[in-house]
Formats: C-alpha cells, sequence, structure tokens
C-alpha cells in the first residue's frame, strides 16, 4: 500500500517550504520492534493509528524527511511542547540529513531505498528503514528509525525492575519509544564501520500514574584498520559534543561504551569505542534532550570526514578479507549480546529485516586466524583487546 | 608443545596392527569447552592430565585416530568396558572415519590440520580439533572431540534441575562429557551442510552418590537446494539406523530435530531436519550405546553419497550468492539458539575456535531479500517453514 503525498506551501516551524511534487512511499507489509535495549512512556492521549489520511494537510513542513512522520501530522502540531513530538521531529531529521550525507559520498549518487512500515496493530506505531546497499562507496548503511506505542509485557515490566525502574507489580504499563538506529558498512577498509543510536522511552501506568521518563544512546566506531589520526578526531566530537553539558559526560560515558561492546567469550571489543548512556533523566528533560540532539548532530562531523579521506584508498586482498573477519567479529557481537538485537528477537511480531540491517553484507570466519604480531591487523586487535583513551 | 609418538607392531583390540611411522600431533595452547548442551559423570577414580608421556607403550592401537586418545591409554585399558572408555573410543573413530571419508571427497587430496589440546587445567581433559578448509569440495569442515571432566557450576547444576535431573542442593557434583561434533560446509551449493553431534554424559556428587548419566546427540541436513531424492535418501538412512532400536526413535526424533532447529524470530528451520534427542537413559546402557553408535554410523552413508553425486555440479552466481544467504542463517541459528555453542560462550577459558569452527567461511545478509514465487530459492524456503515427513 504505498501512499503518494501531495502537499502545497506550508509554515514549518517558522520558515516557508516551497510546492512539493508527489512522492512515493514504499511501505511493507512487514512490521516492527527494533533496536531498543528497553520501553517505556506516556502515550498521546489521541494517538492514532490513521495517519496517512490524515497528514496530506498540514502545517508542519516534512518535506525534507525521508518519509511522513509516523505520527498523524495533527497530533504532532497539537502536541508541538511534548517531549514526544520534539524526539520525533529530531530523529526524522537526523535520519534525513545523515542519509543524504551518505548519499553525497557515493559516487554513482545511489539513493536509499526507503520503507515505512507500521506495526501489525497500526496503532502501535511503525518506523521508516532507510539502506543503501552495494554500492561505490557503501556495501551496507542503514539508517532506521521507530515511532512506537504499545502495552508492556510482563517480562520486560520485569527487566525494568531489575534495571531500577519503580512499577508496583498490580499495575498494567503502557510505553513510548522512538528512536534512531543506524550502522554503515563502508566497502572499503580502510574506512570504519560506525554505529549509532539515539532513544527516547516514556512509561506509565493504566491510571496515568507512576510515570517514567529517560533518555538513551551512543554513537562508536569499528575501524579495521588504525589510523590514529581518525580515530582521535572522532572522539574528539563527541567530547565537544559531551562537554558543552558536563565535563563528566564523556570520560563516563566513554567507559560505559568500551564495557558494553565487549565480546567477552574474545576477550576484545568490537570495536575503537566512543560513548554509551542509558536510563539518562535529570529535572530538566530539555537539559537531556539537547545532549542528546547535539550528540546525534556530531555524528555527520565525526564519521563523513572519515569516508572522505580513506574511501579511495588502495585495497590489497589481504585487506578485504582481513575486513571480512572483522565483520564476522561485527556479526558475533550483535547476535550474541546486543540488547536491542535481543529484544527485538523477543518482541512479537517484529519488524527482522530492520533489527538485521545491522549486519554487513559479507562476513568471513577462518579457523584459528592469527594476524601476525606486528601487522596493521595485530595493531589493531591490540587495541581492541586493550581499550585506550584518545583525547 | 608438539608430540612425536613411536610404536612398535601393538594388539588392538584383537587385531595386530602394523609399525607406525612418527606423527607429529599439533597441540594448541589454548583451552576448550565445546558443543556440549549439558554435563554429568562418574570420574575414573584416577583420571589424570599426564598423558602425553605416559602413553608411548600400549596396547591398544591408536594408529587409526586423527591423534591419541585424550585419556591415558593405560587408564583406557584397564576401564576398558567403562562406558567412558567405549564412548571415548567410539567418537575417536567415527571422527577418524569421517575425516577420511570426507579427505576421499576432495580432489585435492587435501588434509585435515588436527589440534590435539588440553585445557587450562589438563585435569579436566581436552579434545582434538580436525578442520579441513577453502578446498576444492568444501569450504570449511570440521569434526571436533571432547572428552572432559570438570566440577559442575552452581549455573550448571541449576540448569540441570531445570532439565529434571534430581541433584540435592547441598552437594558438590563432578561431571565427565564425552562428544563429537562436526559441521561440514561444502563449496557446491548443490550439496548440502551436515551437522552431527554424539554425545555421553556422567555425573556424580563428592561422595560417589546422586550418580547421573545419559545421552544425547543427533544429525541433521541443510541444504540450499531442494532434492528430494537426497532427502529421503538422508532420512532412510537415519530412520533405518533407529528402526534397529526402537520404531518409535525414528518419528519421535525426527520431530524433536523440526522443533529444535528453529529459528523462531523468522518461522523458520536452519535445515530439512534430521534426527535429534538428549537425556536418553535406560536400565540398559550398553543397548542406548549401541543407538548411538548406529547413529554415529549412519553419518557416511547419508551423507557421503550426496557429496559425491553433486560436488561437480554446475554452479550459477545467482546460487553461490543464495548458498551465502543461507549460510547467513546457518550463522543466526548457531548464534541466537544454539545450546551447545552457548554453554561454550558461558565456559570459563572455552576453545572458542573449536566452537565456532561450526560458522562457515563466508555468509552474507542482503536487506530484503526474497526469492521470487516457484524459484527453486522459494522450493527449499518454503520446506522450511513447513517441515515434511520424508520417508
Amino acid at each position: 500500500m504505498a501512499s503518494t503525498i501531495v502537499r502545497g506551501a506550508v509554515r514549518v516551524l517558522g520558515t516557508v517550504a516551497a510546492v512539493r511534487t508527489p512522492r512515493v512511499i514504499k511501505n511493507s507489509r512487514y512490521i516492527t520492534a527494533t533496536v531498543f535495549a528497553s520501553g517505556g512512556v506516556l502515550l498521546y492521549s489521541s494517538y492514532s493509528g490513521k495517519v496517512d489520511a490524515a497528514q496530506k494537510c498540514s502545517n508542519l513542513d516534512t518535506s525534507t524527511f525521508m518519509a511522513e512522520p509516523i505520527t498523524e501530522l495533527r497530533i504532532l502540531e497539537e502536541n508541538s511542547e511534548d517531549m514526544k513530538t520534539k524526539m520525533e521531529l529530531l530523529i526524522l531529521r537526523i535520519q534525513s540529513e545523515f542519509c543524504r550525507a551518505l548519499e553525497q559520498e557515493d559516487g554513482k549518487q545511489a539513493k536509499f531505498t526507503v520503507d515505512r512500515w507500521r506495526r501489525h496493530n497500526p496503532n502501535e506505531g511503525g518506523g521508516i528503514t532507510c539502506v543503501l546497499q552495494d554500492t561505490e562507496t557503501f556495501e551496507k548503511a542503514g539508517v532506521n528509525i521507530t515511532v512506537m506505542s504499545a502495552p508492556l509485557s510482563k517480562q520486560l515490566q520485569a527487566s525494568m525492575r531489575a534495571r531500577g525502574k519503580e512499577l508496583p507489580e498490580d499495575k498494567q504499563f503502557t510505553f513510548f519509544a522512538a528512536g534512531i538506529s543506524s550502522v554503515i558498512h563502508p566497502r572499503n577498509p580502510h574506512v570504519p564501520t560506525i554505529h549509532f543510536n539515539y532513544r527516547y522511552f516514556e512509561m506509565q501506568d493504566e491510571d496515568g500514574k507512576n510515570k517514567h521518563w529517560w533518555f538513551g544512546g551512543g554513537t562508536d566506531l569499528t575501524p579495521y584498520y588504525l589510523d590514529e589520526d581518525d580515530v582521535k578526531h572522532f572522539h574528539s566530537v563527541l567530547k565537544s559534543a559531551c562537554d558543552r553539558h558536563d565535563p563528566q559526560y564523556y570520560p563516563n560515558y566513554k567507559k560505559w561504551c568500551d564495557d558494553y561492546f565487549h565480546i567477552q567469550y574474545r576477550g576484545e571489543r568490537r570495536g575503537i569505542g566512543g560513548i554509551f548512556f542509558d536510563d539518562l533523566e535529570a529535572d530538566n528533560a530539555g537539559g537531556v534532550f539537547n545532549f542528546v540532539k547535539d550528540c546525534a548532530e556530531a555524528v555527520i562531523p565525526s564519521y563523513i570526514p572519515l569516508v572522505k579521506k580513506h574511501k579511495k584508498d588502495a585495497v590489497s586482498e589481504a585487506e578485504r578479507r582481513w575486513q571480512l573477519l572483522r565483520r564476522g567479529r561485527y556479526v558475533e557481537f550483535n547476535l550474541v549480546y546486543d540488547r536491542g538485537t535481543k529484544f527485538g528477537f523477543a518482541t512479537p511480531n517484529a519488524r527482522i529485516e530492520s533489527i538485521l540491517m545491522s549486519l554487513p553484507l559479507q562476513a568471513r570466519w577462518e579457523y584459528m586466524h592469527k594476524p601476525e604480531p606486528g601487522s596493521p591487523e595485530f595493531k589493531i586487535t591490540e587495541v581492541l583487546k586493550n581499550p585506550r583513551e584518545w583525547v
């Protein structure tokens, strides 16, 4: 059920957008549940699945987004100060900006495939999955947003309690979650893989009480070869975003990232780290939102320069093979450890293709492969075993 | 620490073996824990890690094995009627026969790499891992045996109780496990992947009481294209092995196999099944051992004819791509669901390379790949979604 959207000149958060030509959005019959490690939220009292028909006339400019918002435009406009609205519009913008930046790095001027989808029960929301596959610069690039609200299962309630959330046993809870998640696997082994994920949760009981909200997220880099300048640049950009809010954020979240992306049975990290945080709340929700916004806006300046710098580097067959072996490790982490992936697998009617867009196009496992001591392959492995401070 | 073994003419279970030339066995500094879903056993009272030096003079012929037994030869000889001895000698023989049969199918006359290894604590046993990689007929062929004894962790005791084993809470338990595990990923997409695993467990408390023992195992096939004759042949051979012992074994263990090798979030099986069983015990341990022996001996006649038949089939690029996509699913099952793999990951100082030899040399994930209805790729997918009866 493809939906065609035509709209005239509209007011857009204070600016005037030009007339848009019709755009076809590919809808999928698939369902969702993505890359969230947890859940929780205040639902819009009027949250509705009847979005497609209703959103053709609006003052909200959606022309730069990869697809129409998941939530009905009228509801977004009527609740413009609500954190749910702010987060949905933020992730729509970040998705679009990042996809366009990646497209610009692609020699063939490739365009992202855009799948706008809803959950089986459309009242539970949906998402927009954008994928670029097997192009000149990228083997697989996935940028997904999800905006969903649903009852919180007993199992998930228990896991929330284990994380310290106070949820009375005799209440039913509903949650809202809005997040963006992305993994980019470039073709050239000298361009690192990047992952980022920023999410907002709300949760409340059936009486509208026992409310909880929090933010989580992070950005991390997985190089195949160690270019110290690249790693320092990447960490510096993240640190600047953190330092604008709290000088403790970067050191704390850098350590959290090293601890989280850990393939324990191999004693090595997935990559050279970045930042990772969860359960972030404060008296001032707006302040936390601004921190998350700054982190999400730091993705492009932290990463795109590395793509530009290395995308045309010379590549040997041995380097390609090493890249594929390391991609095997990426698969191992994501399938064995990643909380978001596990949460997705455990969610009924999850949209598996949106969850597993994080896996590389190709990966390799060789028995007893060991990089030669002193080789560039050995050098990166040492860093993965012993995380370092970069800035 | 490579061990070189020289031995003269020796009596071998009633036959006379020829003088052997020295053979170097590659030992690994790596440690173990493999592909067991569970554990349990009566330890040899004199179980010892000092094997290499002691086993140079013996009446037991080990010349046909891929490497020397894990248990000291003297102990094996002194306990020739013990089920631990019988199982260790069985898996050594099955490993060797299967490796030789695979080598014969390889055009380049490739030879398996043989790694004989012990756990960090050599008193806990070890294993023999045989791998053939990137040869003409096989992309990756792994055949591993493990013979180990160790204290049963609290976590594993709890999981044993959950499976119905009566283990008093106030006792310490030790277990013995001997098993063979193999996964063969051929190069030609028309040759299926096979997996089999046969294992024996014993378990007892510190006072030598509360003894438990059981067998587990299975053989299953993962074709990339459906050749019904192949599948019928494979299931027929397994059914014959089962029927010699109990007419209910094949139907019961065929269903258990379909239920176990299930990628739940995709609603599809890993392959076209086979047999799978666990916790198999009876008044007559010898009878159960003979059943397991017959199943293990059925591996070669069930599988090698399929390798011979298809190893030189013509292959298109599209068929190769499909094979790699299906190998991605194999990786998913093994990393997300397989109990043996999870058990290995959770075991301290596990020999990860022996556990993950099950992963293919290469695998692929494409976003939203769908075989065209009616195509050969579609046909096998339908069988994976809806398991069928074959004999």
